[in-house]
């Protein structure tokens, strides 16, 4: 095949104690729910040039099935809040790039795009802003809500809230702070740009009291993969966090978001697409089969059997764990097309149900790759060749140590392979990413573009 | 007098050029709007044992007067935001409190107890909030509102905003995360407590989804003085923010606030008053007045005039410099009595409109003291020890010199008369204010206290 010319970007997706969903209960794993811990991971994953450190948030702890929850450390408890989070590593980093998540469902346009457009000034231009919606029944409950907002009305209210965002983001132009003493002008006026955004769920008059940022604005991050996820993506997103699991899969994802690019007047590279790996790394493939043996002994059954419930929607906890899976189980109103693929894959490896939750719970549903460095670098090399992926969100088992077993052992197979770069080309995240650094929609030039 | 046997407690509040109306455009100034800039000032002010530092902020760019504001740093333009400045502060300070404000009116009570509680966490117990309700006509229009929020209603809704606050920030008790590997139990059901709030303003089921900090919560800090005002903060502040110019409206403000703890269970200690202080120190009163003057001499009168009446509603704009004040100007509907106070220290003194500007617009209306060391240490300690003060907000005239000047020159003054601490008492904000650590309303004890 063609080689193609840009590299692989890399992302370190942090979870306190690693993606698998039993780490916490590792020797090996921290439980170290400090910042020293997340600094670890932050300066790890920088001095392996990694692009970006990314964390995944929500507005509610989720306690559903309150003593299953109480055996997780992923229950919607985070130890920290991401901005704040990201905030306090900017300023002990200096290159890697720094992405939180924040839901467009339960936060308002003009705190969020300062807080983010304050982030992107602190880390000199290193801010992204992973758009959610919210789907978690239980976060409608802590703002106002008596039910969970519908999907669609959950994208429409992304939709104007992304315009509003990125329209704050444009208040001031570049030069618009001259701050000249002898003269006394602080700013330009004719340089400063009110909003005055009228919708149907906001109504903003800006402009944002906070200046540009560096690299323009915070780069805009999703992970949609529903018809309204993929639109918007096309629309506004640079970066996409995919959950695609096979080679097919994702090449089609990467084909159908790409091909919508256009329609917007946008270019195929406008936008990258980083699936997520879970890569259990060896040096032997005994190695790699061991070190993931021993994570999924520490799968408690309760867990395995309320993340099945929660990821498919099938409820198998009043069934014996080691008899079959039976035919017709009781379902929720999950995704119907989960559901049945799970239940296929029993019928056609006659599972257990404890043998069909260790295949799905440990990685919690990701892409998981147990090799070798050579063979983990050959799937990631084969996904990015064939234009399936970007780049990668690496979400290490547990935390320090599968992160620090990729970067010593798959990043300098990459780096041999001429597939991973060795130093960051820029100081902003834009720069790394190979993004354009946006022009105010307001500047001379770009009026026309503004209406 | 008989000698308190507390220290003063200082905080510095950090405004990027410095508090004097003028003072970007003086030589010496720093016009540095990066997080370096704050950094230093954070550094200074932690390194002379401060307790805090404290942003101000708003949610709103003030550009009424359009042409007045392109000449002013501070027209609610902040090159930060407060919540994201701090978080990457905490991370390279060690002992130094660090208080945000953020609004009751504009923001959502789950949000914004989970970034301060993740604040307070990050930096090992030194967050404080300043709860403020907005009254800038701007603020509102970015959030949907067609007008101001009214004053009483708006003090409704902050009443509640705090009570939900300080109930999720209870949401699990201290010792709630057991994370012991080998039993499997990650938390105590036991030990989280949903708040199921339902009130006028807030409906919040809870729990916060973040634990509790070292030391338990973050410090509430207010700065209202209204009727409302004194009372949320006798309810529920554990610091003011407070504003009188002379000692005897001090001691009147202290001593009223102070006298309604009791009807909350409060005792006085549970609340420090911590009045703003604008001091321009020389070693000799010659040289203090000079740098005053210095200062006073780059008011432009476009701002000068601005800000009077922004002030006071007096509006002076069509009448010449230097004639003088006429007695029935033209007047808005700000604080009566604040516009009286200033057309009769105009007529009093004679006074032209040049003069009358110059005498409010400096310290924009703040307590002012120009002086020695000796003389600025003489009016501290005179406060204090009537009790008209805990302890002082310092607002150095420019920045970073003069912090500098206060930490070199009046700090040590301080010390010599054991005013002031030579080392942190301990390790939390909480510890160093001399403020109890709050006991979780759910823990085993407490239970009557939460009804």
């Amino acid at each position: 095949m063609a080689r193609r010319k840009d590299q692989i970007k890399l992302g370190a997706f942090l979870l306190f104690t690693g993606h698998h969903v039993a780490a916490w209960r590792h020797p090996e794993a921290s439980v170290g729910t400090e910042f020293e811990n997340y600094l670890e991971l932050a300066k790890l994953a920088e001095a392996a040039k990694f692009d970006t450190i990314f964390f995944a948030d929500g507005v509610a702890a989720r306690l559903k099935d309150l003593d299953a929850a109480s055996r997780k450390a992923h229950s919607g408890i985070y130890p920290f809040e991401p901005i704040t989070l990201l905030s306090a590593l900017a300023s002990v980093t200096r290159n890697i790039g720094l992405i939180a998540t924040a839901s467009t469902s339960f936060s308002d346009p003009f705190n969020l795009a300062r807080q983010f457009g304050s982030l992107d000034r602190l880390s000199g231009g290193r801010a992204g802003w992973n758009l959610v919606t919210s789907s978690d029944p239980d976060a409608a409950f802590n703002f106002g809500h008596d039910a969970q907002v519908l999907h669609a009305d959950r994208y429409d209210r992304a939709e104007e809230f992304a315009d509003v965002v990125l329209g704050l983001w444009d208040s001031w132009e570049d030069d618009a702070f001259i701050r000249d003493r002898e003269s006394g002008r602080y700013f330009d006026p004719e340089k400063l740009h009110r909003l005055d955004h009228k919708g149907r769920h906001f109504k903003v008059r800006g402009p944002l009291n906070i200046p540009r940022s560096p690299q323009g604005r915070p780069v805009v991050v999703q992970a949609g993969a529903s018809e309204p996820g993929k639109e918007l993506a096309a629309r506004t997103a640079e970066a996409i966090f995919a959950a695609q699991i096979t080679l097919d899969e994702a090449k089609a994802f990467y084909a159908d978001v790409k091909g919508r690019l256009g329609k917007y007047g946008r270019s195929p590279d406008d936008l990258k697409i980083l699936p997520g790996i879970f890569p259990v790394v060896g040096r032997s493939e005994a190695e790699a089969e061991d070190k993931f043996q021993a994570l999924q002994n520490l799968i408690q059954p309760e867990v395995g059997l309320n993340l099945l419930s929660q990821l498919t929607g099938v409820d198998l906890s009043s069934y014996p764990l080691d008899g079959p899976v039976p035919p017709e189980p009781p379902v929720t109103n999950a995704g119907k097309s989960r559901q049945e693929l799970v239940l296929d894959l029993a019928r056609r490896e006659n599972l257990s149900i404890r043998q069909l939750y260790l295949r799905i719970a440990g990685a919690r549903g990701h892409w998981q790759v147990v090799g070798t460095p050579a063979q983990i670098a050959d799937v990631m090399e084969e996904r990015f060749e064939n234009f399936g992926a970007d780049g990668f969100n690496i979400m290490a088992p547990i935390m320090p140590g599968g992160l620090a077993d990729f970067i010593t052992l798959v990043v300098p197979e990459l780096r041999r392979r001429g597939l991973f770069r060795s130093e960051y080309e820029g100081t902003t995240l834009r720069e790394n990413l190979g993004l354009k650094r946006p022009a105010n929609r307001f500047s001379a030039g770009n009026a026309v573009a503004a209406e």
